[in-house]
């Protein structure tokens, strides 16, 4: 028998669900040499997870393609509640906030699942020509564990097998939607049908330095490695129905729940006046579930309004386990994400943003350390990361899952939850990539009381000081591989605390590390916010080192044209007069927040991340 | 000699700059057979015009391709002047807002011609797949006298030549960028060259319906159809330059005007952090003009400040005439837009948007008389809207040209004539379209007092009643064909309003003209926005002719997030107990404004405009 033909590659990811492309998002974005494959045919077109929470938003924005799915899909900030009444039929009992606005400029949209891939397909091909390569199915994986100390060898071989027509056919596929009303995503045109590469019945043999499991939760990955997922809560059997309603129930462009002693359900919008209803099918035989048979059981709970449906797009039934991986990763070069690794139920749709933002935690840490930006421990921030705030999720879900079972009053613990659920709140430990208490470095967490050291650094709208426009200070932090250093400038129309800002230009440019990548692309980025009336500073000098010529790194705490003084310091937590210095991660969390007189701490803080 | 092969086609686009794009781009998305043609090899690819006004942002967006251009773009918001100071260098001696929010929710931005056009190619592909046919002139046009009355008649025989490389070479042409800093636009890699038809030496005859002359200011189509431009303003010799600057002068990213004894020059922000610098040539041979040339003259103007570059990206030298075509078309059949029929300065940086917003407002226009919704006598509004505006903007720019020259104090004439240069004030005349004194309708406009009929309807934020999302209330105006008749609802929390309300429901529902496209898609679209508190109003009745199942048209006058009472009524200076009616055409300028009871009035007007 001839050899297998054999290749390196840096980056394998199996899977090209939510998680996955993130990750081949990632790479693409940070120029890394990446493979990303699926077994299955074609990708998904229609219904599945379509929540994308407000973090989630934010960071599709970072990499520049939130704004089509924005516009598409419908956007949820309110959840009406219902239970039956008196006379028998339901009545509304109440009504919470799905979003505030200080949770994030963004709120939750929802949109097929079809879409949010699509979006994300059209990136990484866009920013790195990167593709998925279908009909692929990994068959074996070896880790060569002498060679796991050498950052830049190839410790993991991957046998891939193409798939012939045949084998693809055995594995359940996504159903490929027919034209028509809503029937195929604007650009899944061209997917609707796998294209024959020439290689079906082969295999290969893949080098890699890292692999990514993204392959679901019955993840072949995971089983590979001898990792389990362990837990004991299982949710009771649910369907749910993607519809263009007709129905005289008023709550169909918000979230409604409605709970009665039959039992429970659910109403969310989506895109093109569709909406989802989920119903718990109780009693039903799960092979005779039919669009029918839930909008049949959702009818029962409705009364006294009536519901059917003019199109029906995809339904699905579905039993959860809550399980978490008894570990994230083998050895550091072989990582789980997603689905791979916990498992939950559906019901307050966060799933999917919680999978993708797996790897947004993952991507970057891996790319720094191929690039020879970061020492490889670094990598085991993603476990440490990842498996806690994996483990809230569960415990939600089940919290969740039991009132639901319960028929008890869901409202306060949504309201409760939103900042968790919307994402904007996670928080991450003490590492050497989050300098608070627990870490060998500790913030001055009092320097900036709403910067909290781990969350994501949140957006506030600020004045571009050279032109006067306003901007959402979020959209200079773009996921593009570099860390952010945020210099509050404090009131520079003061001498004295001018003085403090250019002493500071002139430490920082010396002890930052050095460890550029040989294009030379710097990793670190500063920005400056000052708290000064932007015409009182027009003339002020900064050193070159904090601001570039044209001054566009230099922004002002004002209202927009000409209104006076801002309110994003406010917001922040940092004092107007004297500012501080925060350092922010690739992935938009809070590192470090220091005094303007911090910077050999920033150095020692850059210094443990830094090969 | 063999017959020249011959065709029908609806439309044919001579010029694909700005004005024929735009005229492509509403035959696209109104599905009409459209032939878009250009006799140079490539498109533009670098300088050329390079601002978007605020109306022209709306217009963009109302297709849907504002997003991408608005993020690449330079913002400008500010104007700072400049002028000799006692130490003989210039002196900063004011500053004046080129923005404020009443305007527009979209600033002014500037960006290279190549760009915008890239965005507007894209759509037209998108939406029609209609694509320029590059090397094509034409030769010839003949227009049919006896078949100008049947609307469904080719009266148009234009002959097209499919040029030669060599006749191509002949004919000057926008310099082709190589890769490296800007070098090319995202997406237009692919256009670099001109791809071989095989037609290339060959002529065929089309029989057009209508002909759109976008070609320039030496427009062929023009001097066909025998029409002149006339007018005597003659500007003096200037010089615009694209750069990255290496300067000492502090104003680069807000509009800058320098006005010295030397002469004058001005300075605007650009993509890429690089400025365009216009100046006076004064006494400069025209053939001696480069890109160093422009910068040294700039240099004697900016004393003490230094100004250099380390990028060059494009240049130009211009003299304009102030000219005005003495028609706009030739018998509603040949039409002429843009540059072709009026010439003027480009020192206030608004010619684009004029020229575009002519065929936008021309559009719509044949798009309907050919679908047969329209009477043909609606083309007659094309040149007695847009030729009057094209008088303003050609007296606006000879001020503006002979103060300059005059070296007079200028910020007053731009901060005054704000609304006008953002083309949000302009104003049609009273027409068929235009229901005000002087024609056969008058609108009642003291029920909406700012909802000028005859100027574009402006945005507010409002809340969607259904979802209670917040929302841009022109983001429901797009440019689809259609007319929206918005109904100022009023309070109709109380039981008098709602019930007027329902009654125009029913009245509204009978006499709307039914002259519907053969597909069966409706030319109306009603939106409702009440001014009550969306709570109050949850389970109000209103008629299915005013109101959608799912709610989607109904909006609330409230501030978002449950925040009470919102302030768009007070805005449009609609009574918020009683309300009214407004009509808004398909290109968004006001139609008709009348009483919840004047659905007579309203029928009568479309009676008059439809066929």
């Amino acid at each position: 028998m001839a050899p297998l033909p054999e290749s390196k590659t840096d980056v394998v990811i199996i899977g090209a669900g939510p998680a996955g492309l993130m990750a081949a998002l990632w790479m693409a974005k940070c120029g890394i040499d990446v493979r990303i494959i699926d077994k299955r045919a074609t990708k998904v077109f229609k219904g599945q997870a379509d929540s994308l929470q407000p973090r989630t938003m934010e960071i599709l924005d970072s990499f520049g393609i939130a704004d089509k799915i924005y516009k598409r899909a419908a956007h949820l900030v309110e959840s009406r509640f219902w239970a039956s009444g008196k006379s028998g039929g339901i009545e509304p009992c109440g009504v919470a906030s799905d979003y505030y606005p200080e949770l994030s400029r963004f709120h939750q949209v929802l949109i097929n699942q079809g879409q949010i891939e699509r979006t994300l397909l059209d990136a990484i091909k866009d920013l790195g020509n990167v593709e998925v390569e279908r009909g692929v199915a990994p068959t074996e994986l070896q880790i060569d564990e002498q060679n796991l100390q050498d950052p830049q060898a190839y410790p993991v071989q991957l046998t891939l097998r193409h798939l012939t027509e045949e084998e693809i056919a055995e594995s359940p596929a996504a159903p490929v939607p027919t034209p028509g009303a809503f029937g195929i995503n604007p650009g899944d045109e061209k997917e609707l049908e796998r294209k024959p590469t020439g290689k079906e019945g082969t295999e290969e043999v893949v080098h890699a330095k890292y692999v990514f499991g993204c392959d679901g939760a019955r993840s072949w990955t995971r089983k590979q490695i001898g990792i389990k997922l362990v837990g004991e809560g299982k949710d009771s059997l649910w369907g749910a129905v993607d519809i263009v309603p007709v129905t005289d129930f008023p709550d169909l462009r918000v979230r409604s729940f409605v709970t009665t002693s039959q039992g429970t359900m659910g109403i969310v919008p989506r895109e093109n006046g569709m909406i989802r209803v989920g119903v718990e099918l109780d009693g039903i035989d799960r092979s005779q579930a039919s669009p029918e048979t839930i909008i049949e059981q959702a009818q029962k709970l409705l009364t006294p309004y009536t519901i059917n449906f003019s199109h029906y797009d995809w339904h699905a039934v579905y039993q959860s386990n809550q399980r978490l991986g008894s570990s994230f990763s083998k050895s550091e070069r072989v990582f789980l994400a997603g689905d791979a690794v916990h498992t939950h139920s559906p019901k307050a749709g966060i799933g999917l943003n919680f999978s993708l933002q797996d790897t947004y935690n993952l991507g970057w840490k891996v790319a720094h350390v191929i690039k020879g930006i970061s020492k490889p421990s670094i990598l085991k921030t993603y476990e440490t990361e990842r498996r806690e705030v994996a483990q809230q999720l569960i415990a939600f879900d089940e919290d969740l899952t039991a009132r639901f079972s319960a028929g008890e009053d869901i409202k306060e613990i949504f309201a409760k939850e939103l900042p968790f659920t919307s994402c904007t709140s996670i928080e991450y430990g003490p590492s050497m990539v989050v300098a608070k208490t627990g870490a060998n470095i500790v913030s001055k967490q009092e320097l900036a009381q709403h910067i909290i050291v781990g969350r994501r650094f949140a957006s506030q709208q600020v004045i571009e000081q050279a032109s006067g426009c306003p901007l959402q200070f979020q959209e200079r932090f773009p996921s593009d591989g570099k860390y952010r250093i945020v210099v509050f400038a404090g009131d520079i129309s003061r001498p004295d605390q001018l003085k403090r800002v250019q002493k500071l230009g002139q430490t920082l440019a010396l002890p930052l590390p050095k460890n550029q990548p040989e294009n030379g692309e710097n990793v670190f980025d500063v920005l400056v916010l000052h708290s000064s009336r932007r015409e009182d500073v027009r003339f002020c000098r900064l050193p070159s080192t904090l601001c570039s010529q044209s001054q566009s790194n230099v922004y002002a705490d004002n209202l927009p044209y000409s209104g006076g003084l801002g309110t994003a310091y406010q917001a922040y937590g940092v004092d107007r007069l004297n500012g501080c210095i925060v350092a922010v991660r690739p992935d938009g969390h809070v590192l470090f927040v220091g005094e303007l007189e911090d910077s050999d701490k920033l150095h020692k803080v850059f210094s443990e991340i830094m090969l």
